[in-house]
């Protein structure tokens, strides 16, 4: 898959944060002529699309600082150096909602923003789920508050524009589809 | 939805380019402790699932070069400044595409990764296409192939990892649900 590829002629790295890396690459295109690109390179996320054992989706509330306000979303997080995406996702599951899970299943990974990031989120579906009495504490940065609310109430938050993030929306999509070809 | 509200309490702009800009915030936690948020600004963008009159899908193919690979996407580009999703929707389909539709519809819009940028992508549906004989030219720095798929080829698509992004996974879905619902 490398067709327009675009050659890298020089990195210049602007940033190195604790979450992501920026760099600026200027490169040749396919016609010859140069173009600048700005890259955000960031470890990969997860999302766990969690069912508890009454059919109910498990949601996180918190404060999201880039958009200056608190949405929900599934619970998710970013992948620690050497630490698969199915550990990932077992541990904030267990971080942000308590809960551990007999059965975790990959639904589908995409790239959130190809245009600027390489984020690649792996979303997967977790069910049999059991709360643990004593499990693993929160980032100590990190609060949240948990829901647990039904297919038709997810849908009404994602009209009150309260649920507005792609990888929740893609995975209450994925229940109402589910649902309609079950019918 | 201000709930667990991080309150700025310093910003310091790391920088400032054509797409992105990047700064980090320190800001106090609900709890009285402190922490660092690196914050991607993004001027916003929009995607158009646009059918044709055969019903089929309008993809293109692009080199992403924050991916080091090219994926194919339906139509999508950012916002400019002053211009409105719609308008944007309506440019970028013509730009990459050479179509103007009858009926654009806002589908949903969600943003792309809330933990570090603020994207926000307005998903537009398009239908009533019809070619332009001299349509915009193309970004002088953006080389797409353009495609037209059954819903049934998307699907292999996603499958084969060729569509990898989340927006076109998020409107490839509203179609197999929309498919679902109509049985």
């Amino acid at each position: 898959m490398k067709k327009f590829e675009e050659k890298t002629i020089h990195t210049e790295k602007i940033f190195e944060g604790k979450v992501i890396q920026l760099q600026v690459d200027d490169v040749k295109l396919p016609d010859g002529n140069e173009a600048k690109r700005e890259i955000i390179k960031h470890p990969g996320a997860v999302a766990v699309l969690a069912l508890t054992n009454e059919g109910k989706i498990v949601l996180v509330e918190q404060y999201r600082k880039a958009l200056e306000r608190s949405i929900i979303e599934i619970p998710a997080g970013k992948l620690e150096k050497g630490e698969g995406p199915e550990a990932t996702a077992r541990r904030e599951l267990e971080e942000e909602t308590g809960y551990v899970c007999q059965n975790m299943k990959l639904l589908q990974s995409f790239y959130t923003s190809p245009g600027f990031a390489d984020e690649l989120v792996y979303l997967y579906m977790a069910e049999g789920l059991v709360k643990k009495e004593e499990s693993l504490p929160p980032d100590e940065d990190e609060f949240v508050e948990l829901m647990e609310v039904t297919l038709e109430e997810a849908e009404k938050l994602v009209q009150e524009q309260k649920i507005w993030d792609a990888k929740t929306a893609f995975a209450i999509q994925y229940l109402q589809l589910q649902k309609a070809l079950t019918k």
